[in-house]
């Protein structure tokens, strides 16, 4: 997809309008105009005055679904500059999430030091806009934005769309060489190609210091992604607190410091929220669990050295109706704190060797009539948890080893799929089954190389597999993924970005946006904007 | 080698006195202990008082040549811990190289805070202890520390062993868990294996910050390293602002802010004297130019398509007498702003498609009776560099091309190996023709992996090779490169540490200090102390 430009249009030096948001079906023609101001914030260059500098409008990303830029530029009065509500708008300046927005976007622009807050009494609140909601799957991302010398406009139905609108407006600013700030007549209609485009961090290989992940909330926001797939815990660490079983961290995290207490993790969730962000909370068991054990009494298996206790622990102990009222009682704990309707309940990379050692599991398959299959064990203890959990009224997220396996889940399971090696058939596979899937096989970032490895990640086709219509359609998105062994604050920042951005256009910016040579000349702008 | 730990010393409550550091022979015994004093800046601890911690011992890096660690643990006394010089010494307060490294540790002991600057007058100074001069290849970096219950000492010939000593000093004291600084008796003998160890920066291909080389030489200081190769011009900038020929950084950097003045290089230089580190230059020619051509007319060579000049330039015409008499201009100066004996001259990769292509350089060769050997050309032009800089007092660094093609060079020229295939023969070679050399091929950490490569950098051993003794001994070191086609200041302290610590133990320690289990507990404790 090439960027279209518009004819030039016609050059005079007009008063222009304020910067209007409105909310509404985009269908409608309440679109109000601000009456002409003697001092407008906005006009029109002469083209003759200033040398042509390079418009930004190939610096987009993710690039917008449809765009028209003209060369026609108009220059932004720093002073006058503000951003303001509709009157036709349903949500007016109560709600605290665009405020929130506004004052940032500004920054972005201009610095922090200058915006003024108006304090403005709230005109109009509606509960349409979703001011006050979570994000969601289903949230409404669209957003049409229309900068010309009559009317600076974005249009959008809900907040969600007013935030991709906004960041797509920051991103078509630009300073001159004489430190004015332009932006060219412009008309962008958007949209996101898949709902869930996701960033997987990993804090129980490494600690991350709450800074470090709201860092990377922003830098989500600069792409467009719109999941946080926290991944909390695991083996090494478990730095959550709970206030059920404050044991778990107190025991299993690193040290008392490296924990997230319930208000790291609302804090964490507010700011992701005001970006348009979901939080999904992974808590992988049965396996990837040792840190669990430290603090909860035979939560793990036992394993064996022929007839003797080995001393080490296995996964989650599936046979014990303990195991299961904890995590009946831990699960809605964690439905509470987190608002998302999903959770990642994991389910991958079990390892059978402690439970075969184990002679009351022995036992326990014997009697259920398990034979030697221990995946039927493991479907047994996740099928025990998803019914759990549906009872919490959220759904799930699983990785891929769970269908696999043949768990009976729910039809609105979600089910990620990672494992590098024909990712495509698995994908046929899931989807053939009637069930959603969220793609991160293609996008583990934590894998690193010599070079330019963003274009490996950037020329991935989350569709390209074998299956109908209605089967790519169960692919609502994907996840880069960027585990903890190597990484933690020192480095997740360089690590992730801008690697991570190919993601994010893959998942956003249309099927046939694959120019790898366009993508680097944005990209390579895109990267030094979000350092600046 | 392994820790050795002494049997602990008798426990008691003694006085103990200030932490004395005498230069003068290691063989002289004009040590003079300060009288016992009211306050004790150290004492024994008790060890009933406090539960055993776990001592740094383990954490240093990299390892002295020899140390002696003792179970017994004496405690500080941060209000009154001083620094001061022992009357013996040929250094006194005056030696503003010392007194800055004095405050320095006590800074990173203590926090930045608390140092009390006692402006003492100079009470001893002496030409001896090199207090205001540079380091060098010959400077002497042994030292013997010796911290007891009677007297805690530092000796060293030079304060260049001084400067390594206290870095030593800083990793023995550790905090324990009510906050007390503790150290355990010690006695250390230490001196480096290789006297040329080298980290080289590339602020060409992206501009680095002057921020950004000062926190490396930080971390350099930490490891023990003592040169700082500066790769600081090539194709893609000219960073380095010439007083003599300013068009070249006016053209050839990347912005008129991406360069570096003269202030700065006095800067950075300075910077790394106080570490003890050199600051060795590279000025690569004839190849890698392409940003030197911008700023000086007629310096590349202009290149062919069949009978017309294609537009594009090759590298450095090495036919033009005005080509030489800028290279003497150019390197008069250089040898003026660097105050090293040596400066680097490149002479790698040099590509002879363009001067193939020049029917002037054709002519050239021709009247040389070359044939149509290039290397022939190329040796021409760098024997004419070589003679041009001797005489301006200076040595000289080269690629190992340099060597291979057969240039007359002179006996006294350091050959950097840096091609990763069979390096071994090429060390073998190039000492068998008795240069000397230092080693770059296998650490080349710009080349990234997954996982825990630093394993590789630590498994070399650099005198592997095959040769007599008197070869092993013209191998005076090595250099860990990261060259910055993907490194800005983004990503260079992660990219760079603890990976290139690797390499500075190699390169300080003995050739049998090769524990890969060991070296990872150490390093581990030294990655979080470079953090913290």
């Amino acid at each position: 997809m090439e960027l279209k430009t518009a004819p030039s249009v016609a050059k005079r030096l007009g008063l222009l309008l304020g910067l209007v948001w409105v909310f509404g079906t985009l269908a409608a023609s309440s679109l109000h105009h601000l009456p002409p101001q003697a001092e407008p914030w906005l006009q029109q260059l002469e083209e003759e005055e200033r040398p042509l500098s390079e418009a930004p409008s190939g610096s987009l990303w993710p690039l917008p679904r449809s765009l028209c830029i003209s060369p026609s530029r108009l220059q932004l009065a720093q002073s006058r500059f503000q951003i303001v509500h509709g009157p036709g708008s349903t949500a007016g300046p109560g709600c605290s999430l665009l405020q929130d927005a506004f004052r940032r976007y500004y920054e972005y622009l201009f610095g922090y030091t200058k915006w003024q807050n108006h304090d403005r009494k709230p005109l109009i609140t509606s509960a349409d806009s979703e001011c006050d909601k979570y994000p969601a799957l289903t949230s409404d991302e669209a957003y049409q934005l229309s900068i010309a010398e009559s009317a600076a406009v974005l249009k959008a139905e809900k907040v969600w769309g007013a935030l991709r609108g906004l960041e797509t407006f920051s991103q078509l600013v630009y300073e001159d060489d004489y430190g004015s700030f332009l932006i060219n007549e412009s008309e962008i209609t958007d949209y996101p190609r898949f709902a869930h485009r996701g960033i997987l961090i990993d804090t129980s290989r490494h600690y991350l210091p709450l800074k470090s992940i709201l860092t990377n909330l922003d830098a989500m926001a600069f792409n467009k992604f719109n999941v946080l797939h926290w991944h909390i815990v695991d083996d090494q660490s478990f730095p959550y607190q709970s206030v059920t079983f404050p044991e778990l961290s107190n025991k299993g995290a690193y040290t008392y410091n490296h924990i997230y207490t319930p208000t790291d993790v609302q804090l964490v969730i507010e700011y992701a929220r005001l970006r348009g962000i979901r939080v999904i909370p992974e808590f992988d068991t049965p396996g990837n669990t040792e840190s669990w054990g430290k603090g909860q009494k035979d939560l793990l298996t036992t394993c064996y050295n022929g007839k003797q206790p080995s001393g080490s622990y296995g996964p989650v102990n599936p046979i014990l109706n303990t195991t299961y009222e904890f995590v009946a009682e831990f699960f809605k704990e964690i439905s509470t704190v987190f608002p998302d309707a999903y959770i990642h309940f994991g389910g991958d990379e079990v390892d059978f060797t402690c439970w075969r050692s184990n002679p009351d599991v022995q036992d326990f398959m014997k009697k259920q009539g398990f034979g030697f299959d221990y995946t039927k064990l493991e479907s047994y203890y996740i099928k025990e948890v998803l019914e759990t959990v549906s009872s919490l009224n959220k759904r799930s997220m699983v990785w891929q080893e769970v269908f696999d396996n043949g768990v009976k889940i729910k039809p609105d399971t979600i089910v990620e799929v990672w494992m590098g090696h024909l990712y495509p058939s698995e994908l046929s596979r899931v989807t053939k089954a009637g069930y959603t899937t969220v793609l991160a096989a293609p996008w583990y970032l934590d894998y690193i190389s010599y070079g330019q490895d963003w274009k490996k990640y950037y020329s991935v086709e989350p569709l390209d597999f074998l299956g109908c219509e209605m089967q790519k359609k169960l692919v609502v998105g994907g996840e880069a993924c960027l585990w903890g062994e190597f990484v933690d604050a020192t480095n997740l920042t360089p690590r992730l970005w801008p690697r991570a951005s190919a993601v994010g256009e893959r998942l956003w910016s249309s099927e046939n946006v694959t120019n790898i040579k366009d993508a680097y000349n944005r990209l390579a702008k895109h990267r030094c904007r979000m350092l600046g």
